[in-house]
């Protein structure tokens, strides 16, 4: 430690006014002062270097009327306009690229389709390059510089060493990235689990931030999760933890996308669901092995509706998806597993099975107290995650440093 | 935060160097110094303080010369009889009471044989009582006061409601003990799963300190385990995470202690190894539901020596260990998992079972840089770990705190 302890904490006091100004939006200095236990001084005076620094902005009185009682209180926020960042979210033949403002709003979104699967390590980090470099180059009207990048990929991640580890959207493994785009645009560059952005997005909100032990699990073309013990992503020793999708509901059961057999994964994603369908439903056209929206709705519907063929998919979907999350109870006892992704549509479905399998698979005492609950799936979540991961791991370089 | 802050940090450092002296035993002041990063100066003056306390001790010089060159340095080292905290090991059919004193070591130790699980809480409540009173009673002449308690249970306990929420050994659930005992022996009550106070005491031996995400499995009449996360167990959000035992090797499976069916503990624990065996095979004589020892040592002998029944039996039970540490690998990604219990006796009989299963479950990536190894069993490892957890949580309180 270089600076001074009461530098230090001016710091911590500093990041953590930024931090609930972002949750919180446009906040009074007394109310920003209540939340984080700092003194009425001492945020006056932070939040005036911070003004300095440009990066928050006060807000005209007339906008914030106490509804017209008493004398309004001059509120802040933070400047949208100090800093952005990129996140782009890599999964299965699709990139989306997102720029976001420092109060972590969306400013900008863009879609890119191609086969992921056949891109070589190269091809993909020159796609991630070209495509960072226009959006770059588009936002540099409006920001002088990008702060900070979010490489936000479906599959295994090691945040620590910037590297893809094993990801269902690429035919290659173990390939390092971050570094990379780190020195082309010359900025920190994340690399984090889809999962866990959703987490970290989900987590800051009101109705969820009560649950320190939070599992989220994401239903889609493949199954992901992520762990917050005590708020914080779990990630395990080599960034790993949280690989519901591959944990097991039977030995040598249905084949999974990793190649084994009995996985989760292998009766709960959608690829699941559809390979079981295809051949016994008809079901709109499309690419076999990746259903698409509309096939899979289609097929959803089919179960809600009682056909008898499409219920019995869900039934042992839900029953699969119900005997993993029972080992999860038993092994994390969250607070709370919410689940969502884009197959939560399929939730309702699988509803009635997944319980009988809980209720099957664990005593009482070990369902405890822990609760389940399902959220609706917004395509934008995962990038909002990232973005919010990123402000947070780049703002103490925003800091201007104490003389 | 009622001390004032240099206040706090000299607590810290000496609470550090308490620390340092019970992993370490006899110690230089230089050495302590280095190991916990703090200046000669404050260590000569923190152990003049724990001097004057009577809770360390200088070892006479002519004990530690450092192979006859140089000037010897003076150790010191914790005053053993400075306090003495008790543990209750509370097992099916078997309670052990034993003495722990300020270092860490037993000083006395009694086993106890009754029909746990015909006991209804107020006569476990009695008999803790009143064999905690006779120790104490003896002990009164060694040392003043007895500075804490621990039971450590076989099941699912609240740490902080000091609840058995559920324990094998027990006919009853839900039920709070330390509260009662706190108030009769006027002293802090610590309630701890057998298996964290396994790991504790593991997790400080020098071959296991470097793994800081460590699994310890524990195998005997029950299928035990602890997680440490960066050193500390992980509780989960009522005390009841960890549950390996009853996380799932197959849905509909082998009928478990729990009352369901299919989990790890239904294959791989003593009651379910010879449950497969006593119609098969001749084994000593014993009470049929809870095998002993000796039965269990036959059965194993029987399946290293080749004999087709026992093969299989322990073939089946690696491959279910095989499978439950699969997930615990997808879903903690440790950097070790440390199979011990009185059950270790049997691992060279599941093992190469175990390692299929292993291979057949997981791809390389989820399997990653995870050890697998094993441990040898010491009856008394729980009892030192509980020593170890108390010590560790009344030693603030043995403290002087400054004027």
């Amino acid at each position: 430690m270089t600076l001074p302890l009461n530098d230090i904490t001016r710091r911590d006091n500093t990041l953590a006014l930024l931090r609930s100004l972002r949750t919180h939006g446009p906040t009074a200095r007394v109310d920003l002062g209540a939340m984080n236990g700092i003194s009425s001084a001492t945020v006056t005076s932070i939040t005036a270097d911070l003004l300095k620094q440009e990066l928050i902005v006060e807000l005209p009185h007339d906008a914030h009327r106490n509804g017209g009682r008493g004398r309004p209180k001059t509120l802040i926020e933070l400047n949208r306009d100090a800093a952005c960042v990129i996140c782009v979210k890599l999964s299965i033949n699709e990139v989306q690229i997102v720029v976001g403002d420092f109060s972590g709003h969306i400013r900008h979104s863009a879609h890119f389709t191609l086969t992921t699967q056949s891109l070589t390590p190269a091809q993909l980090s020159d796609f991630l390059e070209t495509r960072i470099s226009e959006v770059h180059a588009t936002m540099k009207a409006s920001w002088q510089r990008v702060a900070g990048i979010c490489l936000a990929v479906q599959g295994v991640v090691s945040p620590v060493n910037g590297t893809i580890i094993w990801s269902p959207a690429l035919g290659f493994r173990n390939a390092s990235f971050a570094d990379h785009l780190a020195d082309v645009f010359n900025c920190p560059v994340l690399l984090e689990n889809d999962a866990n952005c959703i987490a970290r997005i989900l987590a800051e909100q009101p109705e969820y931030s009560s649950y320190p032990n939070l599992v989220v699990i994401m239903l889609g073309y493949g199954i992901g999760m992520s762990v917050l013990i005590d708020g914080k992503p779990f990630l395990g020793s080599q960034g790993s933890a949280a690989e519901f999708g591959h944990s097991k509901y039977e030995p040598g059961g249905a084949l999974c996308a990793c190649g084994r057999r009995g996985c989760i994964e292998a009766y709960t994603s959608d690829y699941a669901l559809y390979r079981e369908a295809r051949s016994m439903l008809a079901l709109p056209a499309g690419d076999s092995a990746h259903p698409s929206h509309d096939q899979m709705q289609t097929l959803t519907q089919l179960a809600l509706q009682g056909d008898p063929v499409a219920r019995q998919i869900y039934d042992k979907a839900g029953r699969a998806l119900g005997f993993g999350i029972a080992n999860v109870l038993a092994l994390f006892n969250p607070d709370l597993v919410l689940i969502t992704g884009s197959g939560v549509r399929g939730y309702d479905a699988m509803r009635p099975s997944l319980e009988r399998a809980l209720r099957e698979a664990l005593v009482d005492e070990l369902i405890g107290a822990s609760q389940l609950a399902t959220c609706p799936w917004e395509r934008d979540m995962t990038c909002l995650g990232g973005i919010a991961m990123t402000l947070q791991a780049i703002e103490p370089d925003l800091l201007v440093t104490p003389p």
